[in-house]
């Protein structure tokens, strides 16, 4: 007998035809005598809707108020996933955060778990029931009641199958797993098998909709094998755990991201501390800067690129024309590639042959920057989805390796 | 400086602007130097919703996880309202029934309070700040979140009043007050200033739109006044206490209900047990019997006849067919309309009035019964309109008294 930890987004308990799906799924589950803990999400567009009316209501918004407001969503939900599940024959107790002891600091609207209790879950599992939990909340040390922030729902089940040492924690999504890069834009894209977590975390931190990261390196820091996998098919999804594939693949995937904007600032003094002002200046205007490069310098003066979310784009030109230090333009049509993979540390021909691909199909890289299992150009808006294409082909990603 | 729990339903928080009116009524309250603690019901019609939810997902909708989903309402509610209080710059603490302390009994989706700890709303008020209490919700004594039922929020209400020892429990509602009969039917109807707890528990047992019976029994058993007003005037509404009005009107008002049908048995034989047979019956199918007459024996037959809602006529008329006891007709054309008043106890003459004035303007009285303060009769629903307008005149209950 096998435990499984299974959460569901808002998009699979979106509405009632929904939640018989997920119940039908959680049935056959249990039916092949497994045991399931459920961990979900508010339905649909619910926090969405949430956070429509705190705005209307008010201009402040505490945060203790705004975790009360949003996590009633995963409250709602849970209960009525527990009755799906009762009225197909599956014994159900639903749990608050609270109530299945998820004790977080007490940092409201993005909380952090210190700590699990999970008492009155293993009560409802060793009663033959099935704990419906309510993700992405928790209880704070001082009582209060805590949101973990969106995307927490996925860090609320990696902490219970961590907790509860569940045989793995399946991440239910609407899509089939994790592919080798976006399937609306290279048709032969690959769905693959297993992933490591350093991978999965590169591909997260380019913006593709994976799971929350914060969830990632929670099962990465204590060893918590992941399953992504679509709630609407039976067919195994990617699984994510330390080693990665067994594959031997240098690349594994290329990711791709528009949401964000270029600013350059040329005509830059080649000074020490020019660049501490410019960066210190954005972070307390709260922008997140992504890129940084830097050329070398040239008579003196040196010019500095960056990007930035395209929302935070006018924020950012402002900041740096308060500064005076040089002359700012901006570009918000780029597209953002990265070659993501564990092999590619030991492979130094990896750079070579993307950038001669890229040149060879004419595709003109702007901005560079590497880690060591991921490079990332920035090209421009309209040739993105091109040199998604390419890249997929050149390093033969539609291959199953195994 | 008084303190005041301040009641708002769910019509009075129903968006938005709503709330910011009811905000508005508080600052005001706060500013003349008076602490306030409020219990919010869910928003409008957001109970209604969940039920509908829950029906849609599930046949079998256990109580626990119904008061799960449904308590969400008024947890959304306090958040928002807490928030819009901020707003306006009046610090303010949300609080589930289970934070403000609130202990229940066990009985899902009816649960009674056994106990009221209050710490954390005592807190609260002593750091200069707003409670504002979810509505009939609490935990029971194994820990689970219960619903005290709907039109629990006035029960909350009137519990913590009695344990912060508030100066009075307002119960702010969409009208001004009670009136001594419905102002949409007679347009002198008139809101009356005081009243007694019996005179508005048979006035609520009557079906007027009045607070809920259970939190007007446990404001009577604790001595806590009660002060039903609009939430959106200033005008003194209608106070609620163990002496009622200085005032001694015989009648103080006259009410009407047509949500009742009436049942038929004829022919009964005169035999004892009958009678506790059909009775036993209708409780065992959950039909809610009002009023029950039975007439003198005649030649060893009587007729039995009983009042229900009209949606469990089918279901009562079915029982009562099924016992073969007599015959069964039924009529669901019918009016209640009941004289209520304190001082009707040791007058005599006014059941004599009410007939008199009933029979000079041609109307029939179908069945009659009496309580110490009230006298009901069931007529025809096309005359029921006329009855409570001739009977509000003869009793001239339109003259204020003082």
């Amino acid at each position: 007998m096998a435990l499984y930890v299974q959460k569901f987004g808002g998009t699979s308990v979106a509405d009632p035809e929904r939640i018989s799906e997920v119940v039908d799924h959680v049935r056959r589950t249990v039916a092949r005598g497994d045991q399931v803990v459920m961990v979900v999400s508010a339905m649909g567009k619910e926090t969405d809707e949430l956070l429509r009316l705190a705005n209307e209501v008010s201009d402040v918004r505490p945060g203790r108020e705004m975790d009360m407001l949003i996590t009633a969503g995963e409250r709602k939900a849970v209960a009525l996933v527990a009755m799906a599940l009762h009225g197909a024959g599956i014994p159900a107790d639903s749990f608050t955060g609270s109530q299945a002891g998820i004790i977080t600091d007490t940092t409201h609207e993005n909380a952090r778990i210190e700590e699990v209790m999970a008492d009155r879950i293993k009560e409802s599992l060793a009663a033959g029931s099935v704990p419906v939990v309510a993700g992405s909340q928790g209880m704070s040390t001082d009582k209060e009641v805590t949101f973990l922030g969106r995307g927490g729902s996925d860090t609320t089940a990696v902490a219970l199958a961590h907790r509860l040492e569940a045989d793995a924690c399946e991440l239910y999504t609407d899509v089939p797993g994790v592919f080798t890069t976006d399937p609306r834009l290279v048709t032969n894209a690959r769905k693959m098998s297993h992933l490591s977590f350093d991978e999965l975390l590169e591909m997260t931190a380019c913006g593709c909709p994976k799971p929350a990261m914060r969830s990632v390196e929670y099962a990465h820091r204590h060893g918590v094998a992941l399953h992504i996998r679509s709630a609407f098919t039976w067919e195994q999804g990617t699984w994510v755990n330390e080693e990665g594939s067994m594959e031997r693949a240098i690349v594994t995937a290329v990711v791709h991201d528009m949401s964000e904007a270029k600013v350059t600032i040329s005509h830059v003094p080649d000074e020490p501390g020019i660049a501490a002002r410019l960066f210190r200046t954005l972070a307390d205007e709260d922008v997140n800067v992504d890129m940084i490069v830097q050329n070398v310098s040239n008579e003196g003066v040196t010019d500095i690129s960056f990007t930035v979310p395209m929302s935070q784009l006018d924020g950012a030109v402002a900041a740096a024309n308060g500064l005076g230090i040089g002359q700012v333009t901006s570009d918000d049509k780029i597209g953002k590639i990265s070659l993501i993979g564990a092999g590619m540390k030991s492979n130094p021909g990896v750079a070579a042959q993307m950038f001669e691909t890229l040149a060879e199909n004419g595709i003109n890289i702007q901005m560079l920057s590497t880690s060591g299992i991921r490079i990332s150009a920035i090209v421009d808006a309209g040739r993105t989805e091109d040199a998604v294409n390419v890249l997929h082909a050149a390093f033969e990603l539609d291959r199953p390796v195994f």
